[in-house]
């Protein structure tokens, strides 16, 4: 598992760069998650680790020979450690690299930041149980969970090719839609247009296919956890998820956070997973020791939606949740051990979405559809604006972090979409 | 629309190359299908066209550069057609080109094929109305079909990394299944595995997010068909799928025929797209005159399977079910337009499944779900054994050809893929 502590998380460790020694940064020495950068004078896509204000550009230090994040990710994990310590050790304070690293260093304000890597096959699964009951209380009132829902870690295979990273604009989708009293369907802009706040899982060593991965081993194939938004159209969804699940209500966008915050730098954020008494327990080939006492990643998260009249006042924004990965039902290992136990492959830079993480408390909820009671009662905000779902403008930001006693808290840097208005001109 | 018929169609057309002239091949001069091949003493994948009993290597007669089938996908309808014209002028009985393109080909005995491209996203539709009626019966006998499918191409995304070419076999897959008298699932092989008969349609020009393509220009990028098995283990299926729909249960394995058929060489077997009386008709973005009048492509489908007894008495197995592409009810374009209505950007590379393909026969059926009533009517075979789904060791055979008065047939080679057994030991 995942659990390995080693110097590279001690909290007393400083950097000679002084931006990663600020209290308030996300991206102290602790960190060092991964992305992919381009410079304003250079077309290339280069891979970098984040550190306070800068990225140091793994290629300028010998770290990796070409630009190919998907080459780095799928190396064994005693590789991958090995690289972490390497950068752990050349930007520490007192290292010796001090100069060789600090002439590998560019600022994050001085870039834009890609996709991470070539995302494969997209999954996106369902493992909050807080999530999967209220939203299921719409549609199912007398049995909102489904019997398999506490047996199977449920998934579905996404769109990879509309994920974008943090930053993104995207128009509002066209669909169909059908109100329950009318005859037939019309084809018009989405009205209920929503968010999902997930966290996104990165694979890094590949399975053939056949080849089962355990739970003992699971954690060995993932490279790292991201923010990830998988924007729905839910009157869209309504209308065409059955019998086969959700397409055109979810394939138009979904936005992902720049840096890949690794497993190994999650390390001091492990938590027991447990689950409540009278649950069964899951079968043999979702369960193992390690699983139970540190298999949950307590991750802080929040929603922050900015208006285009916030955005004029030049408010930051206002947070509508916060909820916690911790409170997922399914695990990334169990996730990992459940897709491949019918022998399907996973490859180097697949993405796995975990599904909208929405808390056990009303006001925990990951998405507007739970928030608003599927649009009955609007969301007031402050500015005594109310959402029912999202309008043209808005903009929806993602964050989180992990703070433990005795450790340097991390954080997920924001991921950070934006509603535009549909482009109707050759329809209407 | 793809309808356009050039002097590469006729019928009179033959070649230098006497095996594409043997009245009994499938790849006469008027296919030139699209696959990529591997020499046995050379690791490289090259494009190549297959004509009679031989592929056209592209690179050695300066049609392609380099090896990159999706480069050559994404090409504008224009250029690919040039190609096609290229190709067909230097494999012409009398063409001066004949010593340059005969040092070019190799024998298909010779190469093992692969993948045909790259496939970024892998979509799955539901377009055989008589499929979905008939699987809709076992599981809502009140009603079979749903109330959106006459107006939506119902469609899901499904795994891309898991479909392989014709010839391999894959193990029978492990998952959970649950009894309806049983208080909880138990893991194990599939006991209800079934091959679906499908075609496979490759995009070329890609779209970018946000730009819908509309019907007059969807087959534009459409780079061609293939035959297509998309395996599913009923028994996993009717567990896991509510409420996000199928996914263990289809993501083990897909198998492709090795050559892409272009949708410029099926011009000649295009047929009106009419739908019964009393039916809707599609809403404006699904509807075009082009599509009314030739939307539909004419190609007879057979599903084979071979038993491993039929198999050591060296016979070719036998024909369980034949069916026709023009009996479904969404055409390739208004795929395309669905597809893409809501702003999803498709790329070159990305295949399309037809969804399973049954006929309007009972005999029709495109799954032995259909053909074996659920499993309650096992199929009989010639040598009197019988099959409710697939067993150990068991290859099944899709086959596709398009025959029309005053045009030569032309075929799809075959699309074949053998069951192994589950591979057990480290879970039982």
């Amino acid at each position: 598992m995942s659990t390995h502590l080693d110097d590279t998380h001690a909290a007393g460790l400083t950097s000679w760069l002084d931006s990663a020694n600020d209290p308030a940064t996300e991206l102290p020495i602790q960190n060092l998650p991964f992305g992919r950068f381009r410079r304003e004078d250079d077309n290339g896509l280069w891979i970098g680790v984040a550190i306070g204000d800068q990225i140091l550009d793994l290629r300028r230090v010998g770290l990796v020979q070409g630009a190919q994040m998907n080459q780095l990710m799928r190396l064994p994990r005693e590789a991958r450690v090995a690289i972490r310590q390497a950068i752990s050790h050349g930007l520490r304070a007192g290292s010796p690299e001090e100069a060789r690293f600090s002439a590998a260093l560019v600022a994050q304000s001085d870039v834009e930041m890609s996709l991470p890597c070539k995302i494969g096959d997209y999954t996106d699964f369902y493992t909050s149980i807080h999530y999967a009951t209220t939203v299921g209380k719409q549609f199912r009132p007398d049995y909102p969970l489904l019997p398999n829902y506490k047996w199977v870690p449920i998934g579905y295979h996404g769109r990879a090719s509309s994920i974008n990273v943090s930053g993104q604009s995207f128009a509002r989708p066209l669909g169909q839609t059908k109100a329950p009293e009318a005859d037939a369907p019309t084809l018009g802009p989405s009205r209920r247009l929503d968010y999902e706040l997930e966290v996104g899982i990165f694979i890094s060593r590949p399975n053939i296919i056949g080849e089962r991965i355990p739970m003992s081993a699971a954690e060995d194939h993932v490279f790292g956890v991201a923010l990830f938004n998988d924007w729905s159209a839910r009157d869209i969804q309504g209308w065409e998820y059955q019998p086969l699940g959700p397409f055109l209500s979810k394939n138009f966008a979904s936005t992902l956070s720049p840096w890949i915050v690794t497993i190994d730098a999650l390390a001091p954020f492990r938590k027991a997973f447990n689950r409540p008494a009278g649950d069964p327990q899951p079968l043999p080939y979702l369960d193992s020791p390690q699983n139970r006492e540190a298999g949950a990643i307590d991750i802080e998260l929040e929603v922050w939606l900015q208006t285009p009249a916030m955005q004029q006042a030049g408010s930051p924004g206002e947070r509508l949740t916060r909820s916690n990965y911790a409170d997922a039902y399914w695990t990334v290992a169990q996730m990992v051990a459940h897709h491949t136990v019918n022998g399907c492959n996973l490859r180097a830079g697949d993405l796995f979405g975990s599904g909208t993480l929405s808390g056990p408390a009303p006001d925990q909820g990951g998405s507007p559809l739970e928030l608003s009671h599927g649009g009955k009662q609007p969301i007031r905000l402050s500015n005594g604006v109310t959402r029912a779902f999202l309008e043209d403008g808005d903009t929806v930001i993602l964050r989180g972090y992990c703070q433990r006693d005795g450790f340097s808290g991390i954080g997920f840097a924001e991921c950070r979409g934006t509603v535009s208005p549909a482009q109707i001109e050759s329809y209407m």
